[in-house]
């Protein structure tokens, strides 16, 4: 099923995430899992196996029918697994799932999908930041009324309001950033002690005859090569120590403020009384099902709805965090996998939706000019207001020749601002774009 | 897809509140009101139809995909529909919609989707209370630990423990039993004027020899009549007033503050060091992927899941209430779909986990007797705190008789609040048993 | 203290859920319990005392500081009374805070102090609904521009606006008025069960000659007459089942909804390119630190403040409740003190801040028109949408006559739903006004 | 006032983020700016004064109560300054606040608060680490049952457990220090452009005979100065980009997740039933109200008290940033202060609460081990689980010689895991003790 009645858009986001992927990157750390118990010599060769076509789209129901007695999918995954393998490689079957909790698998899963998440999310922040480089070098001397609590306060122009825009973006993309750098996987079995492992390392040392008697580093170099299959770096068992997903969260919060906060500039600017910027049109955006007139700012619209729910998902993974007692918790850790997935599938719409949003949006430097005239000269009051700072800078000569009512010059440092933000998302697009 | 892999346990909610269940909500709306104009003498005869047949679960894929670019279903629903409705009563085709707004749809297919969560509740509350009188009644003389801040307090009985669980039960039921009652419809047109509505009704109403000239009136008897085959009461339009959204929602969250407390305890007694309490058992239910002798208080798990998410989604919901400006909001309002469908689904969810968890809960009275044995004497220490309260009572003859280390003779008035309470909970089946 | 740097108007809420209004409420409940001891026959007529000139402001501190080792106040208030008291009256003294617990004196004293700020928002409310009431009749037909999803929808009054703005304070001021009347006591010794209380009616039995030997309903008396002294109604204990809390919560943050759902309007309306409204004028209100034209929109600033962060409150209440395990919990009680008396201070702030603004609003009947007619003929694009609808009602000699482009005749049901809210403020001011 | 009635435990966060510390962090700010307008050469020489003194205690409240007008303290605190500082010097108090907007002043106060609560912080990590360095190390081979969904798993050592406690502090610590270390200034002037300050430069460069005309560059000057005296980093004005915020949020509700985490460990482990751990004594500490019995676990409660409320906190600064609309925002920014302060307070005491708990909390090695031999042998039935996993490693003589009953062999990576998370509290402690 794509799209999502009650959350329109949520199309953009394919199957990051989704139910099939969420099957997929389980089956992916059963494989990576069982073929590094043969890299590690611990399962035989004839153990190693692809698993990836033994399970499929089909598959998604009766696992999630039969996830509630054990509490989560994997020990229904584990037996479709065991049954389809068996038939074909009995040794492989026998190795599956051997070491394993399923906490390690569904946590090593949910670290791929965000994965996938924050990689899709960089290719969007590229886009963003390229529309916002053009769009604030492109309006640099497009003047516009700087409103602050709503009123009217001192001239800006559109290309700082575009910078500042950026700065957002290019904090909550370099964030993103650097917990995709620092995802890891969770292999810890039973209890955090990978006992199994280690004692299944133990009996291949036994029947080695140079006898490497070193079991525990022998299960570490499974978890290093696992998890170098998936792309992941390792740590110790977090279980319950449970920042590497807090921290996902809060980076993905972080991108709807960034968007949520530009989104509630181009709402106010597009409403008909002001009318500074409009959004991107397309067939049928923004249309009303009875007022042919009308077109709704749609795209930030939607972007908003995405800004104003994250807050509370990020916050839920905290609450999960805090919670996470014994060596494994009883319920916490439950919370976390649909609260994270809604949370990756919003923001993903919304970065899709921001991009479309900032790559199309449309500006009126025309309108913005009339509004700042038409606030004028109450805008420029902070600059006229009376009174000698010091005495010696308060020489007549000076004002006489200056033009305190040209908003042109009172503009202090947008241009430095606009050219650090620049600079900043050059780089920022040299190593990421 | 029945099911959900991040969310355990889903499928108990079956398709309430789900897409396809959305989807016959909103037909239904349209339908209430395109029938409720012809009764009004507005639409003619000729105009009655029948929508439900339409569509069907396959429409749900593209309608979802539709519903970006104006922002929400309606504007791709009624498409669908007046083109197939179009096919075989074109009045009916033209009539279709005439004087609804995309709000007045998705409201009150959402209040339609309400009512039959808060039916279920219903039901499921029944179960729950009948289970917990008996729980409470024949466990009224059942000794046992009473806890507070974890450690030993005062002895209790496992009556008066069950008989606080039905308490917070009946509180919350009674709650939902008032919401359910009280859910009312949204017709409001463009921007609550109903003005469509009413120049339809002008137009007949200069048509009619007679002339009765109220127009206003007959639009009212429009909604009055939709809402009456919808089993909902009217109301002003409330497209910015949101009390009817949130009073739901904090209705569905005293359920899961109910259930999530009661689950708290099942957790804590049910650990292996305590044992008083078990869940019921089931074909694989509580088992582990690799420890055989792991039987996880499952159902207690999934219970609390649902506790730990429902404040903040129904935080959710009073945000939007509170952001909901203009005629109709940007954002807030469609922050509140997905929100509520969540809401209501899980707590679905968690109403028959507590049900099955309730009914077929394991008592083990011996070992709560030997739990409080041991906590003896400290457990009775309030009671032998030393010194006199008033001299005249201190009457050492009557010491000398007392039971003062019996824990039968402390118990207060817990048989007066388990007869309390089970005659609540008696007057509570009466009216909705 | 009064004020708060980080919550610009708290002096507003005066000692309402105060430190020092704590305390008072903390000793009037262990005041009401002794006389209710006294008046069962249980205590001895010389234990009757009033305590509350036994602690006053200076208190606050010590106790304050000595809560953490108990973890609640009420063992250091506790001992402070008993020794003062006990310099005076050692019989009432010895009789203290006998057969209570200390969640029973916070919790009664949480109630009471929510009792005095719900009072306190009933007067808001009277004059909140008093303000509205007129604006809604004085504008029934002042024309303007409704906007949805922030364009033009089809023409509104302001009368029908401001009477949308009292629906919700309605709604609000309804919920606040049933939760005020259902406050309940909590009274239930340490585990619930009032043992030392129906311990020490038994006492008293076995001492009186006569032999009324139902000590536990004694007990119940206790409880009723207690309760009677401080205003509320009787409940069997709640110490873990915490709807009482929660339903004021809800109502609170229902209250800051329907305030800021106005407050945003106020906002959107008062932006200098709209200005069809204003907030009331006053000494310094709304000025800047350097810009001398400034006029901020500061009550509706702060009022949507409280707006956006009441939800979080009320959900951290739920989630305290959903925690509330064993007989009295640990932690989750512990944090719905500060949580209430924040919500409820910060309600009492943003009410008193709605009063003074719809008191004071400045309405600007011309701009409003002249928006109106700036956005015409577009705003009426729905009437004037092309095609029939059912061809006996378009008759052309019907269209002839009409005044399709004009606003005035396209209000339709406006003044039947302005009618329809100032009954209900009526009634609604005759019950609590 | 110290200590809090409402939340017990307050005065361990001293005056850090208090409504006194904050006055003379915004004095502060003052303070810096105008001094580096001097360093820069904009103001005159006579302009340099400490604005330390000019303010205390006496003057909070005052502040406070003018802050509603203006909507923020600044305005107030500005006059009060000017007034004072004018009587000693003109001079000064004209150049006073010259280039400042209110919430320029506000924002770099929050920060130099924040900083200071986290070099306390920072302190009180220091102290915990050790204390866990100890435990893990003393406690390596001090075995116990390993539980997870609260049921036996298999075995750990109580040393593994202070271990993963320890991860989960050191990466809650290292967030913490890398924010410290990022802590930025704002300085924007009235809309971000700081025009005013340019304009000051400028007229400073016209009135040099050398003519060094680059005004913005001297403005920039300026914040590098301030910035500098104040601590500080400098970045462009971030007004409407909120993540310096949010960065904090989201690290302080780290901090207590990580506390919350090994609290909820605690509060289970030290249930009468299992008591196999148990908070240091004090003092009154864990008392009750009437059971002289009691020791509450009473700072666990406490510091999950602050884990349960710190995550709507951080939510709710996300939700301000998502709303910081304009140039700078109506309301958005209004929340974040008292969020702010209420979390970095609530921080600070669960902190040292935290401290605490590490430092003295008593373990009971016997206990532990009796209740592992309780759980024997099913606690090793993963270990004990029937049927070959590879034929070839099924040789009989293995299991004839082996232990399979001894927990101490089946602890796996434990040792590895203590002494990787060793050495990384070894090279914190370096970095930061």
């Amino acid at each position: 099923m794509t799209g999502d009645l009650f959350w329109p858009g949520d199309e953009r986001a394919g199957d990051l995430f989704g139910a099939e992927g969420f099957l997929v990157a389980l089956t992916g750390v059963e494989e990576a899992w069982l073929n590094a118990l043969v890299s590690a010599g611990i399962a035989p060769p004839a153990a190693a196996a692809q698993l990836s076509d033994l399970v499929g789209p089909a598959d998604v129901e009766p696992i999630a029918l039969a996830a509630e007695a054990g509490g989560n999918p994997v020990i229904a995954l584990v037996k479709i697994l065991r049954e389809r393998l068996g038939e074909r490689n009995p040794t492989a079957a026998s190795w599956l799932h051997q070491g394993l909790t399923s906490q390690d698998v569904v946590d090593t899963a949910l670290i791929r999908c965000s994965f996938e998440v924050l990689d899709r999310l960089r290719r969007e922040f590229t886009g963003q930041v390229g529309a916002l480089r053009a769009l604030s070098d492109t309006h640099r001397g497009t003047l516009m009324a700087g409103r602050t609590l709503t009123q009217f306060a001192v001239p800006i122009t559109f290309g700082l309001k575009a910078a500042v825009w950026l700065q957002g973006i290019l904090d909550a993309a370099e964030t993103a950033r650097d917990v995709r750098h620092g995802l890891r996987s969770q292999f810890g079995g039973a209890a955090g002690t990978m006992a199994a492992t280690v004692e299944l390392a133990d009996r291949t040392d036994r029947a080695e005859s140079a006898g490497w008697r070193d079991p525990a580093r022998r299960a570490e170099n499974v978890i290093a090569e696992a998890s170098r299959r998936l792309g992941l770096a390792t740590a110790p068992p977090w279980h319950t120590s449970r920042a590497p997903i807090t921290r996902i969260g809060d980076a993905l919060v972080g991108c709807n403020d960034a968007w949520g906060r530009l989104a509630t500039d181009v709402i106010t600017l597009s409403r008909p009384e002001i009318a500074e910027v409009s959004e991107p049109t397309g067939a049928g955006r923004g249309t009303s099902s009875t007022m042919p007139q009308k077109r709704n700012p749609i795209l930030s619209t939607l972007i908003r709805r995405s800004a104003w729910t994250a807050p509370m998902l990020g916050a839920q993974l905290h609450l999960a965090a805090a919670e996470a007692g014994d060596e494994r918790p009883a319920g916490a850790w439950h919370t976390e996998w649909a609260t994270l997935r809604t949370l990756a599938r919003t923001t993903v719409v919304a970065a899709s939706q921001t991009t479309e949003l900032l790559v199309g949006l449309q500006v009126d430097p025309l309108r913005m000019f009339t509004t700042l005239e038409a606030a004028s000269p109450g805008i420029l009051a902070e600059r006229l207001k009376p009174g000698p700072i010091g005495a010696e800078l308060d020489d007549p000569s000076n004002d006489a020749e200056d033009n305190r009512l040209d908003p042109r010059s009172y503009l202090g440092t947008s241009e430095l601002t606009i050219d650090a933000t620049l600079a900043r998302a050059e780089k920022f697009l040299l190593l990421e774009g």
